[in-house]
């Protein structure tokens, strides 16, 4: 039998919507700040014991219906062959990609080596995790490319506007060779036990309708259907877009992750108007609710939970948790959406 | 008669859509930079003269179909008794409003006293614009309480969220007296000599449905209706928000400023299903366009002006020009739009 995540993932009803959370093993945690007082980020990512251990902890504490592996975006970027260096004001390329002639420092890499860890770390949690099924993910491919090109997380995106308008034929190129990366990287992660793969579009957000169609749209369609094609379902988060829900539903997602500008009702009358028969949603709580009253907190849950439908509906946030969230509002959100 | 740019407020047909860009007068323009070599940002603003000469800048060189003050959004914040210091980093406010007591620290304000500057910028450049009509501004309640809330330019803006959902009430005083000081501010814009006023709402992206409800659209609405009443059509300009826009058209405006996200067909459509019932529209080129090549930019200033309808359309930016922009681009621009 399904689990209530897979379920809800295949769009059928479950009792209760599952819940997970983005983020959800991070720095909130007392017992992630521990490990991390030992060992630096990037390491931890590369630890394939440690990285399960953090995977583990809101499993252990909260009991989610989900387990999503800790790993970072920029893991793949890495393994393209560009170089990444994590500072306290987040990751960093040095030699971003801004020409053709950069493109022919990139790779299409073999995950079973060059991110072994990473499918050693999804080995060791499935023998772990028992009936909770582990989530895989990777950034879509616009998100994976505006890293590589902006050499930071971006602000206004030029550098990698400046490439679409200037160099699209570089940026086709770009796009393509992230999203054949990515495949197999998430391929992967799959044959090692991921049940299930979430696409981060963080910085989707930025990109203009017409950009969407001619750059963004194919190739993550094309990621999706790889994945798919697999057995597995996909999530596709495309943060700060719902104003493209319409267009967006062309990606043939199983899952849309919707932030929280938008109602989850609004959000699966928009795919469909944009051709997505019966997409099972997943959100949309405002993480910044995590920081006030619990009276607020419950009342949005249950607002969710009926905006949800009780069908096809993943519980989360609209982004991630934010590291000041206190643990006991975690509590009180798993108890809401659990209906105790 | 109206100006073309009157006009097009009033949601009527032109023979060609009025253009102007936001952040007309700025660091693109080299004779800009010349007059900021001699003084700073602040004293610029506040140095009548000054501020009317680099308003009239972009006007003389490209002959654009309306001026828009120099200005900055804080001049009112700091107007109604809160610090503000300019850093390289952007505005800073050493003392930010976080709890009911700190409302205690604000006053509304006497315009033609607390800002008599901008009075007499707007004096000065009615005299020398002759038929170019101005456009006066403000931020607006939700974007100026960011700023006083955060003490800086946001990023997830959790101060401000933790302010809606731990102290609503110390949050609905906060918008009402901003909304009150911003609304005489706006007047005595208007009685000086600013033939429309534009509000800018930069940061309301952010918002929640629910945040929208509670907290900002009443204020908005109130602010645009008292600016109405005082004969002046009102742009409101609600950025990264186009996926509330159903909701914004209650605010009542008579242009919405639209950003690069959505073409204007479909902005016009759900201001429609809003209550907007022939909503103008400004907008909405991104401007990342003008970092590219010159074909690029053509083709989707033909997309707007279709989209735009030839009634009721005021060319724009999606957002501020960027800085780094080069000057003959923004000609091509002006000439594209034209028909030239």
């Amino acid at each position: 039998m399904d689990s209530l995540f897979l379920a809800a993932c295949r769009g059928q009803p479950t009792a209760r919507p599952p819940v997970w959370l983005m983020r959800q093993a991070g720095r909130y945690l007392p017992e992630y700040r521990e490990v991390r007082s030992h060992v630096g980020f990037l390491e931890l990512c590369k630890t394939p014991a440690l990285a399960a251990e953090v995977t583990l902890q809101p499993i252990r504490r909260f009991g989610f219906d989900a387990a999503i592996l800790f790993s970072d975006l920029l893991v793949p970027i890495e393994a393209m062959g560009l170089e990444v260096v994590f500072t306290e004001q987040g990751p960093s390329l040095p030699s971003p990609v801004r020409s053709a002639r950069d493109l022919q420092r990139l790779r299409v890499f073999d995950p079973w080596e060059s991110t072994a860890f990473v499918c050693e770390a999804i080995r060791l949690l499935v023998g772990k995790l028992g009936d909770t099924p582990l989530v895989g993910f990777a950034g879509a491919p616009f998100t994976a490319a505006t890293y590589a090109i902006e050499g930071r997380t971006g602000r206004h995106f030029l550098e990698t506007k400046k490439l679409l308008h200037n160099e699209p034929e570089t940026a086709h190129l770009l796009l393509g060779m992230i999203q054949a990366a990515t495949r197999a990287y998430l391929l992967a992660q799959v044959a090692a036990g991921a049940k299930a793969i979430q696409i981060f579009d963080s910085w989707v957000g930025v990109v203009s309708p017409e950009e969407w169609d001619e750059f963004v749209c194919e190739p993550t369609r094309a990621l999706i259907a790889a994945v798919k094609a697999a057995g597995v379902p996909v999530i596709y988060f495309p943060h700060g877009a719902t104003t493209l829900l319409e267009r967006i539903a062309r990606v043939g997602a199983d899952v849309y992750s919707i932030d929280w500008r938008l109602p989850l009702g609004e959000a699966r009358e928009r795919l469909r108007k944009g051709g997505a028969a019966a997409p099972a949603l997943q959100g949309n709580l405002d993480p910044a609710l995590l920081l006030g009253p619990t009276e607020r907190l419950r009342r949005q849950v249950a607002t969710i939970k009926r905006e949800g439908g009780g069908r096809g509906h993943i519980f989360n946030l609209g982004h991630g948790i934010y590291p000041e969230t206190p643990v006991a509002n975690v509590e009180a959100l798993v108890r809401a959406v659990r209906g105790e």
